[in-house]
């Protein structure tokens, strides 16, 4: 089984099911803002995630789809704010949807999706005490998402940040939404509570070792894949995992040793000899490796996680997926 | 049995439920920007509506707090990112959110709270299939008042709105939510199927009326009750029922004509004086009067569907609930 076929094929019934959900309302400037994101495609993770989860405690994968449309609409709506917030022009190649639109309708669209993926939750295929208990899951999730995101917008104004404090956004910004969708996804197939417990745990430790993963991607990855320059977290002082451990090792004293290479930090006139002197300084301190090092330790506790699936396609599956999110190139 | 009192009183029960579910998570700027409106108090109508309607169709009052907590949440939710998107600084005497904080904080707030609604509609009393219900009614609400806040953001930029798309707008903006939570209360109270349709239009056609009432009041109510000056719908060129009947009246001709006294429509320099220019000649044309009539009409055909409710102390309070939405001084 091959897991890049395997995403393909689901993305597609993920698809299929996703964008007739959005063909809502009697507003076409919002219903297209709605769709900018969903339509761009994606490799919908989380939706397989759910997906996949429910087939391997034993129940049917279908039944899992309106709960994964709901979440990938979660996910995309937070995209949509996010942008804003972040004044971000640009998503995947595309204009942000402030930018093809405005502000306030893309304030408007991300709030309507958020509706519309509740409105897809409740077609479930479970009996009403499993809703409630996925409402609450849902709920709490985007809670700690909204707390993520204020989290990293109260980063950008202090100098310092820790790692533990670093590890907790990335939890909240982007782990647990995995979580939700896994821990979902058991509660959809029947699977026993010990299983919606540590399936929920498995994903989110992958949805951790994922966006640390990408802080790697950002200075190793291939410009062609990445959508952006090499090192271009760099020049936007984008704060890493990477950055954090190196600002660690340095110390005051070896920062202020170091200011003419750091200038390169957060200057997007910087030049591509300042950009690789920075990732050369990483390298020497260890940061590269050490981001790694993290990567495969949060993968291998999520595969430990998977203990309680029998050996099937499907725990198969999600163990090639946990390596797929801490290795990939794509 | 007094209104007043009867709000006064079912506002403090609401409080006490609605405060300690905005107590979460572990950021406390997060959490003051949540709490900033819903804790500067207000008649808290729609969970008043839930809990009569309930009461009205045999149910107990009491199971319907969370499900109207939920709703409060979500008009201050909407609140929250209205006044971002209107660029609106002040809200009950009070800086707006953006601005006591800033327009990232304000955006995340407000996703945070329409998340935390729903976590609130899940401790809902009803059984899974209800909840299943309240959950789609919930939502369904929320992306027409999407709709009705898209509409309204379009319309500053149109030079002529119908008076058809104008009550569209009403209706998304603001009546939905009411007939939601008049639905939401008779399923809760386990009404009939008839009386949870006829809740629902009795309390849409309530909120048609009382949106309408505010544009009345804005040019005949007292400067102290209203919080804002008579007459600066007017300087803000605010597009009320009585403006667009106004215009209807003219015509392109007549409004060329008094241009002079139209000057001070979105004139925020206009002086008392033009104020009341504008004002004599919508009297003049009859447009305030128009307003009063439609107010009237719904108000009629909202009590009309009472029809379905038992005489009762509660019923009565429905039908001066209609008296006090359009005819309200407070």
């Amino acid at each position: 089984m091959d897991i890049v076929k395997e995403m393909a094929r689901t993305a597609k019934d993920i698809d299929n099911a996703l964008l007739p959900y959005l063909d809502v309302g009697k507003h076409d400037k919002l219903r297209k803002a709605m769709k900018h994101y969903p339509e761009a495609g994606g490799k919908r993770l989380r939706p397989l995630m759910a997906i996949t989860v429910a087939e391997a405690v034993g129940g049917r994968g279908r039944a899992a789809i309106p709960f994964g449309c709901c979440l990938e609409i979660i996910h995309n709506f937070t995209l949509v704010h996010d942008d804003v917030i972040d004044q971000d022009p640009v998503r995947r190649g595309r204009p942000a949807v402030h930018v093809l639109y405005d502000i306030p309708t893309a304030i408007i669209a991300g709030d309507a999706l958020f509706a519309i993926a509740y409105r897809v939750l409740a077609e479930t295929d479970v009996d009403g005490e499993g809703l409630r208990r996925l409402v609450r899951s849902v709920s709490d999730t985007v809670y700690l998402i909204a707390e993520g995101q204020q989290m990293d917008v109260d980063n950008e104004d202090s100098p310092d940040v820790t790692i533990d404090a670093y590890l907790e956004m990335v939890e909240k910004k982007t782990a647990v939404l995995f979580a939700c969708a896994a821990e979902g996804g058991a509660i959809i197939g029947r699977g026993s509570e010990r299983q919606i417990k540590d399936m929920f745990e498995y994903a989110r430790l992958l949805g951790i070792g994922f966006q640390i993963w990408d802080d790697v991607l950002g200075l190793e990855g291939e410009e062609k894949v990445l959508g952006k320059p090499v090192g271009s977290d760099i020049r936007n002082g984008k704060r890493t995992l990477i950055l954090l451990h190196a600002m660690e090792q340095l110390g005051d004293k070896g920062r202020k040793e170091k200011k003419g290479v750091l200038r390169a930090l957060g200057n997007d006139q910087a030049t591509e000899a300042e950009v690789k002197k920075v990732i050369d300084l990483f390298r020497e301190l260890g940061s590269i490796e050490y981001a790694k090092q993290r990567t495969l330790q949060y993968a291998a506790e999520a595969k430990a996680k998977l203990a309680c699936i029998e050996d099937s396609r499907e725990k198969d599956l999600l163990e090639q997926l946990v390596d797929f999110a801490v290795g990939r190139k794509l």
